[in-house]
């Protein structure tokens, strides 16, 4: 992995100061292929709809300041969001259970842009195991920790359905996964100093159900 | 759309709450199909790292009470949080923008598990427009304010390239699209009464990095 940069970033960053960071990234990386040189955070804010001083707040987290009545370097704020946010570091990743999700997120693309490359996958089921998709293969769960210590992959995918969940984190940590992307609706518990990243594509659909029935009956 | 329930149930929920439902109707219906008939707000946080006081008070949001000693049954528990979440009634939707992100949903049939169906991909690309994927025809995104018409889609997801993320926008809204789910890293505007939701796998990403780093180095 590489090395972090020398000015002084705190350890843990707020959640939603976590969140909004790619978004800052994106319109900074479009200013850039545009030419533009400099941005202020009424500028961005204008663009994507996050108030211009909570911009300015989660950009001093990063130690990221703008000049007076000039605002902030495009270049400068682009690399320095890449470094701190390690997307153009390579993290290596196993996805556990190729199903129909686990088989979406081997064929997105967009994750190795963002850093995320999954090495294999692991499955119970027979006529998946011994197969590939988009190259990356695919082998037996009952093999997992034998073949986890020869791919360098710390991030373990869950992607099993939710009543396999809870059993498949334990068998990976076991194994040495220290983080785990839990795509499952069952909230899975680890051991301290394991990290545990929820993400609910569900749960959002249950958000936008429940806004949408609301406001348009 | 379905008859929603008669007992009254605050017309927006809080999010938080939201994202929890699914989980506890994932435990729920594991339970169920185990034949058990009661479960505790104790049980359900033990399984899913949830405190009991909070499963409680999400769950009187829907005016689901336990029973003292009892519990709350496990079928009609299951019945309400179905009825309410909306994943039992269709939900017809629009993918704008069919590349790596989009294609893999269309692939993701849990989507329809949970009540999404994607009747129709539209694109600017040439080789993709006149395509199908998995059954749902791709059209001319030239086409859109004609076709959707014919479609009776109230949802569009977005998962086009960042920077046209807002001028996708703000087309399908002014073609009668009322929600937006939004996988891009931008944040949209959009008028009053539209509905949006963010989905940013990328900026989960982010905060796993983050979390990954500090912790183990």
């Amino acid at each position: 992995m590489e090395q972090k940069s020398n000015y002084p970033v705190p350890d843990i960053l707020p959640a939603p100061t976590l969140s909004r960071l790619p978004g800052y990234l994106a319109y900074v990386s479009l200013l850039k292929e545009e030419g533009v040189e400099y941005v202020s955070s009424t500028q961005i804010s204008k663009e994507i709809n996050v108030d211009a001083s909570m911009i300015a707040k989660d950009l001093s987290f990063l130690n990221i300041k703008g000049k007076t009545r000039i605002g902030y370097e495009v270049a400068t704020l682009e690399h320095k969001l890449q470094e701190f946010l390690g997307f153009k570091r390579g993290h290596n990743a196993v996805l556990i259970g190729v199903g129909s999700l686990g088989g979406s997120l081997i064929q997105d693309s967009g994750l190795v842009k963002y850093g995320l490359r999954i090495v294999a996958g692991f499955d119970v089921r027979e006529d998946l195991i011994g197969s590939s998709i988009c190259g990356v293969p695919i082998y037996d769960m009952a093999e997992f920790g034998r073949l986890i210590r020869t791919l360098d992959a710390g991030i373990g995918i869950i992607a099993v359905p939710m009543d396999m969940a809870q059993k498949v984190c334990d068998e990976i940590v076991e194994a040495g996964i220290r983080a785990l992307w839990n795509f499952t609706p069952m909230r899975i518990k680890a051991p301290a100093g394991i990290v545990v990243q929820d993400t609910s594509i569900y749960a959002d659909l249950a958000v936008m159900y429940n806004r949408l029935d609301n406001i348009h009956r």
